[in-house]
């Protein structure tokens, strides 16, 4: 069967513009990229790998996502630490009316001191569906390999 | 609105031939990517948020990076560090002739000794303009978070 | 002479789906990403540069790959620390029924302790060609930037 590549491509794009809300710390724009009855969730791989649902973050739908930037731009009055996604390895198939997208991430966090480290590396597992408005995210998992005592209110991957 | 694809893959060819040649080393091809009457900058993040013009490298014209080029060359007589550009999020918008584009970057350094670290996170904010040879750089500015002292002549990004 | 972009994304997806492999730890499905006679290197750029040929792996055959496969999982009785690779700057050309492709790539390792850094930065050296598979690998050379001193047994890259 042939990959439809014009398919892979809206895909890359849907990410690359996800990103770039994220990059551009844009957070308004980051429930935008959701269906309403989405599943966010950040959680380690150890807890996935071993089927223990304990994740760092969990948003059932975009209200959920709203509250969470309202909280990130009261709680963060001071500078902010700036993020970069990088995003690799995108592999999907379609899965009746969804499509199950796979990625690779490494985010960089650079400190208000100017400092670059890894932040957090890990891997996207996605669930995405076509609307009127274009591709949504019906699920964004993001299950990291880095483990670190991440602070309460953690910047979304 | 849907997204003209087809550009977007040609805008991430460039990019990516862009980045090519400076991992591989191939200074002499660096101006070519930019159109004669260009803008290229490194300029911190702090500095362009509160608009204050003071970039870390500026050319206005490809005569100005050719001449880096062979300031590069001749500084540099010992060997090398190798440089590996990461770029993500790409997003883009046609505005008239030019087309507006914004990556987040990191660049990766592994210095003689062989140790890689990295050197610089960033975005790309890019102008690019069909020309009969293909697409061009009208502007390429590199605004980067990592606050760290540079070298004086430092390597393009 | 116009790029044929849908070559381009293709190779995009062969590179994807080569890095999502090694990343979900699917040891097994990499073989399969080569051609029989293939040549499989990973090789430090110092030798690259002045030719000396002393690869840290040389497989030249898929079943070398294989049996390494077989080594990998026997040795590795232990958690194994998760990678992450990063893939950017893909130049191509067509030379007769063959692909080059160059890619810069940066893996990530993240520890079973949970610490993430860089493990190698380099250059993929590869060659594609049509199967009635798809594109395979006849080459993926791994020429590396960073120096370190590996494990008997390196993780493929």
């Amino acid at each position: 069967m042939t990959e439809d590549l014009m398919t892979r491509l809206e895909l890359m794009s849907l990410q690359d513009s996800y990103v770039a809300a994220l990059d551009a710390a844009r957070l308004e724009d980051w429930p935008t990229f959701f269906t309403d009855d989405c599943l966010y969730e950040i959680i380690p791989a150890e807890n996935e790998e071993f089927d223990l649902p304990a994740p760092l973050v969990r948003c059932t739908n975009t209200a959920m996502l709203r509250d969470r930037v309202i909280s990130l731009r009261h709680a963060n009055i001071y500078e902010q630490p700036a993020y970069r996604h990088m995003v690799s390895g995108m592999i999907w198939s379609q899965d009746g009316d969804e499509i199950e997208m796979t990625s690779s991430y490494v985010v960089i966090n650079t400190s208000i001191e100017g400092e670059s480290e890894i932040y957090q590396a890990g891997c996207y597992k996605d669930r995405v569906v076509r609307t009127p408005e274009g591709l949504r995210f019906k699920q964004k998992r993001c299950v990291y390999d880095t483990l670190r005592v991440h602070t309460l209110l953690a910047y979304p991957i």
